[in-house]
């Protein structure tokens, strides 16, 4: 079958007698994008199947698969008839089931994609090429976005305003004033940009807001500030020493070993700025500050309950690839107890260390680009559409709250029962050593250790001791390769190729300029 | 496709036209389970397709999807030298992407066609017809359970304890005291069906633990009272209503008007006996009894913030066919205020309304079995056991939350700038009916006004004032049917058929004896 040549773990499960019916197993063993796409892979098989069928059947011609912004509606429509303006959109998407956020040759599973699609349906462009399409951030499979900005030329019923084209900008006047110039005119006129794409646009995927821009502006380069968040659940982290790494990211350094090198595609430089990191957990003040330095906010480790949620924010200008999940996983490890905060700065210090350590990254379900920071751009929110957006998020939340507090319910529970099996079998053991001691059976003795027990302050410092017990093992789904027994150091790893060495394979596979190499620290 | 009857979103898609590349948006609204099942669907019918294929090219007899029980190795196992054992199994499930417990012709995504899997798997029986099984509760299309049971005959080490085939069980000793009698000896001795079911069993279904039973013991017949709980988020719902209109449940009623009537089924006689209902937010001290009628435990209705989740307990004897979700579909409504808490000893007066009025249920998702009670059975706990399924738990637990706890930041946000939209549009109002007031443009007019508004006292007042703007529709995606602007009354609603028309339906359709006419009340 076409599907199992895709997912590594389905090869050693081929070898398997045919009879085995281990399909519930296998499938819950693979991740959620590779489910979809073996949902995609064989409903394609069956649609070749089915033609087959039909055709030696009857012989007809099956019915091919249509492709993007070729309905036969989509010929009629006459754009000369409207002028054009370059815009900026700003919008949100819960990621977790998308392969990214740009398009990729071998799936239309993406947020682009899907950008695109609708954009085409509603005919506000007339294809990508045309559009001078910018994006700011590029995030990647599975991770969401609470402020992508893309920038865009649309279809536009006004002839005057920002970013009309063909229009000609008055070159002295500054964005703000042409913007309040036009702003009045504006607001009644001008296509509701936002409500109509997230009409057509899937549930996960909402335009927040959208501002006219001059032709120039490019979301991509005009972008001076990006913000991430990490969300995740406490465990037993060490949130303080996890605050305490992450304030080594801030400043200027060189990331090569905080993040995935994309050399292949000319990545060569990987001095990046951080502005701030914060750790910290949300059910405390200012546990959703997107800055700040302060480490006096985060209480004691381990705060009684594994369930907390917390969350990372990281402030920089720009970002390498994979890096936010790269610096979580080692925010982690340092959070765990097995790295001190200090190895982040052993990480930067790329004099010492040139070759990253081999380390897997963390999850990209938790990670949000939260934030995107752009001069000059005044958003138009549109009460109505945020209006609705409250209640189809808030739709989205119900589903996921319910399943989340009845499994919650259930933890709970099971815990309280796990705890009185323990104290159970303690007894039962604490009982059988006094027995075999001599003189504890007087009656005395045992008088007086019931008293013990049964005083409040014992019992306690004995939950308190006891804890131990308790299973904090929430985290540990967003951090992969945990499953060694014996712990390694990050610093005594075997190391990735260095950067040199990648750099120099690109440049005979002529993929790269031969002068990279002596831009080169 | 087979598919797509299966889910109801798809319905509605599969009328927009063919060019439509949607299978994306498709694949990603699904949950993980829903994809799960998804793929065993199109995989199923892939079989069907290639079987037809091969038929209507060569003739030859295509491989048959083997029927559970049936692989070659289970035939080689030697059953024979294993004694049986009759036991009840305690099992939780997370039912939401199943079509049910109990196995359907159509569908092998049910709760017991998994176990059926595991437990021939395991060799621990036979086959199903030969294993005396009985179940406790029946949980329907997307409910999940945290305590149901089953009572089953399976394979065994042992030759003598409770339950144990062949073995002349002693007549006039208790259970209790045969339990007793035994227990070390089994301890040691007996397979760990937990832990091996446990391993075969996809992940949201868990065997909890087991006990020998007689083996005249039933799940089903010797369960004397079954708990459910119904969690959902307060929204702006009137708790204590609901937990005053849930007060009218308790005692023996005629429920035909609270169910879906299984007349068809020989279902005749509605009266049930309920012992105890309970609405209350979960944050709060008792949040989670499982009984009590107390009524002073809720605070204000509108406590501020919608998400709050909150729990409807559930306590009867047995229960009849969609009871619970009938409840709670008025209980919504009391909530919301739209019916008076009378209504539901309205409805229990099937004197005076003998027919049931329109409405829909509410939705499956949060419903859960939480507790099922047998007297007599002594659970067994493995600890280790137990330990793997806190950690397997908090997993499932870990990715539910993560992307809830995204969403809530998303929401708050939003939230957030939707209110500072509606004070920006409020005061842009009030400045413009002011200068449209003489008088009031007077510089001591205005300051007076700056005052006013800068007060704390009067800002907290304005505010409370304002809450009309906040968003609280979480709940609304939990209640079907409820679209209609103007809302109509219960009592006023068409009816459905009375319980004597359906009656004599099913008697004419000769699937029901005609003696029950007149047993009918």
């Amino acid at each position: 079958m076409m599907a199992e040549s895709q997912v590594g773990k389905e090869e050693t499960r081929a070898k398997l007698p045919p009879h085995q019916k281990h399909k519930q197993a296998l499938l819950s063993e693979l991740s959620r994008e590779e489910l979809e796409a073996r949902v995609k892979q064989v409903e394609a098989h069956n649609t070749q199947l089915r033609n087959l069928l039909s055709k030696s059947q009857t012989g007809a011609t099956p019915d091919s698969l249509s492709t993007h912004g070729k309905s036969p509606k989509q010929r009629d429509f006459d754009f000369s008839k409207y002028s054009c303006r370059h815009v900026a959109l700003k919008l949100c998407y819960l990621g977790w089931d998308y392969q990214g956020f740009t398009v990729q040759e071998d799936s239309h599973n993406t947020i682009e994609a899907q950008l695109f699609a609708a954009l085409l349906k509603t005919r506000l462009i007339q294809s990508r090429e045309t559009s001078n399409y910018h994006r700011c951030g590029r995030t990647d499979k599975g991770v969401s976005a609470f402020d992508q900005v893309i920038s865009i030329t649309l279809r536009s019923k006004v002839r005057k305003g920002i970013g009309v084209e063909g229009v000609t900008q008055e070159k002295d006047s500054s964005t703000t004033d042409r913007l309040k110039e036009y702003e009045k005119e504006e607001e009644e006129e001008e296509i509701n940009y936002v409500q109509l794409l997230n009409r057509v646009l899937p549930q996960e995927i909402r335009i927040l807001a959208w501002c006219p821009v001059p032709s120039e502006f490019s979301a991509r380069f005009d972008c001076c500030q990006r913000t991430y968040k990490y969300f995740f659940p406490q465990g037993s982290l060490d949130l303080q020493a996890m605050n305490q790494a992450g304030q080594h990211l801030v400043g200027e350094h060189d990331f090569r070993n905080l993040c995935k090198m994309d050399v292949a595609n000319g990545v060569v430089n990987f001095k990046r700025r951080i502005m701030a990191v914060r750790v910290a957990r949300m059910d405390q003040k200012d546990g959703e500050d997107t800055g700040g330095g302060s480490e006096d906010v985060n209480e004691s480790p381990s705060d009684g309950d594994g369930y907390g949620m917390c969350v990372a924010t990281i402030e920089g200008q720009a970002f390498l690839w994979h890096q936010v999940r790269a610096v979580m996983a080692v925010l982690f490890l340092v959070g765990q107890g097995k790295e001190q905060p200090d190895v982040v700065a052993e990480l930067l210090d790329v004099k010492t260390h040139p070759r990253k350590p081999q380390y897997c990254l963390a999850s990209d379900l938790p990670l949000n680009l939260w934030a995107v920071h752009f001069d000059g751009v005044a958003w138009r929110w549109d009460e109505d559409e945020l209006r609705r957006l409250l209640g189809q998020l808030q739709e989205v939340w119900t589903q996921q709250a319910v399943r989340n507090t009845m499994t919650r319910s259930m933890l709970k529970d099971l815990e309280g029962r796990y705890e009185r099996l323990i104290r159970v079998r303690e007894k039962r053991k604490g009982k059988e050593d006094e027995e075999k001691q001599p003189g504890n059976n007087e009656p005395e003795m045992k008088k007086m250790k019931r008293d013990e027990e049964n005083n409040e302050e014992v019992k306690m410092r004995m939950e308190e001791e006891d804890e131990g017990w308790r299973v904090k093992e929430q985290p540990a789904v967003l951090m992969s390769g945990n499953k060694c027994k014996v712990y390694r150091p990050l610093l005594t790893r075997p190391t990735c190729e260095s950067l040199e060495k990648r750099v120099e394979h690109y440049i005979k596979k002529q993929r790269l300029d031969p002068e990279l190499l002596k831009k080169l620290d």
